[in-house]
């Protein structure tokens, strides 16, 4: 008998809770143990729950971490405090850790292995990135004999719900995000989905895997969908492109590039085909080569059976190997000025004679080739300029947009959006 | 220093040999500790060989398996026999056997799971299913909490290549087999793929470790695309299918339906984007609903990332948990003419009057309805009669093809493709 302890009875909390009821005989015979939730962590101990955690409420950490036959922790509070110290409280106790907070990872990951590691004790994490995906355990034992070279994801459900109603409904931002809202797909506070802040934290997790490194998510160069407008989504499609919010990590010479941004993909790219609340990511690696993993990156039961799975896996190692932190590099993370990559650019402009011919002389002389240029007329002496540029150091748009910026007949410069050709 | 031996030093083992140097540094600092190949086994002594394998080649299985050093058996020849012995030898000599073997595992893995267990070593078999694709471990530990329900899986590059040549760029099978051959995409004798056996050894061991339960591909119902005629690929499209050759299991009570054949796939379905020689892998599970993976399915890198990451799992769970033969279930395999699905039918019959009603009138009697019936008029006085029916058991249909086929209107029964609606 394997006894473990829930912190927090929120959605996924309970979903663990119902998991290992409903698949009992499975995962005992699985495990060739049972596994039995004792006590599970709330803050009002007077609501009213399901039976299957009668008798076991507390909300006194306490009478978990000095319970001896607690064997695991299982910390789905969310956010950082207390969570933080409750985990490093059940670690230093040498009892195994399950957690599926992706802010204390990203943030304290480091710090925490270093815990385990000295206690002898599992800290698995697999639910804080995509949800029931397998991907932590995918990337730090299948693929391990791989030089992973980039990643690309589509790591929020959120954001990739809305751009998909923009997409396929025509819908404008605020449209869509008020109906993810109603449809349980946005919470109320959206905004660390829609700055891109949640996928920031997650592609911190999968980079630091990939290329052996810390990384934070405060490295992360992070932009979100909130400016997005549909004509940028409309004009993307004329191009043969779609736009998805793309969290990405490449690894270059002896740094990494890591980023969160909408991006314009090739409609023939796989991540195209990923829509509404899924996620998937995409791993390149110098012997698999692309390899995709795709599936429900969040909800209450997805999630439920990436927890499960890392509390089994704490009971197989219990007294065997454990998986220790693998940042055995020390990379820098790229200056994003310096990331190349093409670019979509659009322009509101006084419809004078010579404008077009002011922009590309800018363009030139920070170094910048135009691939495509095409000009929209709109109403009352304002035309729209769309440009995709070639392969350009993000700064030297930057430059070469500011320039643009200062000259009179430029009404606004609407959208600068990144875009990845390769399929 | 782990010490391996490689068995066969064909195109997968050349690769493991390479992979092992390319990655060294990696490896070893993922590993905690270096791995060497110590003895290759080879048929043929003198035959000239990279610098890689200098002075490690040997014909003589002997001087591997009562080599103490070694620690790692790493099967790589293929076919029945020798390998099987030297699999079993290797085990009972307490080491660790890692293999892209899938007609061993497909065979006989029950008595070779018992043997490791018997002698605590690892048996891992990883590459024997969807090459580079992380499959078997995922299943195995991060969806250990899910009961599987169904699984899809596009399991063979050449055949989805040739599917993919026939859809796209309506060349024949004949053209598009002979192409495969020249791009190195099939074999010289074709035969294992294109009848769908190298499919049914996959779907062998995937379903046993899906549904606990051994399942071996003499079980697996088979049909292959060799009969697929390129009028079928063009009527299915109009119907807004894509025809694919698929893997299948899905769990009923307490019977395993499973096989391989051509079907008729919503081209909305994730393996609709599947092309070339990719391969993909669909699972259903009671809790994380829908997942994919996505990858090369085979190739000589990729194999090799999939059989070096079973070394690498081999040694560090040497002196820890192993994770034996899950099979705790005892389910039979359900008669193929009990499943149940739609089904897609060609027919050439004499262009007479009452045709249609003596065909759909056999339907009926056998309670089969029809969900779209439409005629091609072709030369000669002859038409073409293509069905789709509702879900039916596969033995109805045959018996009403029976039937159908004493008619003396009809010329032929041309094709019966099995229909998958759900995208």
């Amino acid at each position: 008998m394997v006894n473990i302890a829930v912190l927090g009875l929120g959605t996924v909390g309970s979903g663990v809770v119902e998991l290992l009821k409903l698949n009992e005989d499975a995962i005992s015979k699985r495990l060739g143990d049972e596994v039995c939730v004792k006590k599970v962590l709330v803050k009002n101990l007077e609501k009213k729950r399901s039976e299957l955690v009668e008798g076991k409420v507390t909300d006194n950490f306490n009478e978990i971490v000095e319970d001896e036959d607690i064997m695991i922790v299982v910390e789905l509070m969310g956010g950082e405090e207390p969570a933080l110290t409750y985990i490093k409280q059940a670690l230093i106790s040498g009892k195994h850790v399950v957690t599926a907070n992706k802010e204390i990872i990203s943030k304290h990951g480091k710090e925490l292995f270093n815990l385990a590691e000295e206690h002898d004790v599992n800290l698995l994490f697999e639910a804080s990135v995509a949800g029931g995906i397998p991907i932590i355990r995918p990337m730090k034992n299948c693929l391990a004999a791989n030089k992973i070279e980039k990643i690309m994801g589509i790591l929020n459900g959120t954001t990739n719900y809305i751009l998909t109603q923009m997409t396929d409904e025509n819908k404008s931002f605020d449209v869509a995000l008020d109906e993810a809202k109603i449809e349980g797909y946005a919470e109320s506070d959206p905004t660390d989905d829609i700055k891109g802040f949640d996928a920031a934290r997650k592609i911190a997790i999968l980079s630091s895997i990939a290329f052996n490194t810390r990384i934070t998510s405060d490295k992360v160069y992070t932009e979100g969908i909130d400016k997005l407008d549909l004509l940028d989504i409309e004009y993307a499609k004329e191009l043969g492109y779609l736009i998805k919010l793309v969290a990405m990590a490449k690894k270059h010479e002896d740094k990494v590039e890591v980023s969160v941004v909408p991006i314009l993909l090739n409609k023939e790219h796989p991540l195209c085909g990923v829509n509404g609340p899924f996620n998937a990511i995409v791993l390149e690696g110098n012997a698999v080569g692309r390899v995709m993993f795709y599936g429900q990156g969040a909800g209450k039961m997805p999630t439920a059976s990436a927890v499960v799975a890392d509390i089994m896996a704490a009971v197989r190692s219990d007294n065997g190997n454990k998986l220790y932190c693998t940042c055995y590099n020390e990379l820098d993370v790229m200056d994003p000025g310096l990331s190349r990559t093409q670019f979509y650019i659009r322009l509101r402009v006084k419809d004078r004679p010579g404008v077009l011919s002011k922009i590309s002389g800018a363009m030139a002389e920070n170094e910048i080739s135009l691939s495509k240029v095409f000009q929209k007329h709109t109403m009352n002496g304002t035309a729209e300029i769309v440009m995709v540029t070639y392969e350009v150091p993000f700064k030297n748009l930057q430059e070469a947009l500011e320039e643009i910026q200062a000259y009179k007949q430029i009404e606004e410069i609407a959208s600068v959006i990144r875009v990845e050709e390769e399929s």
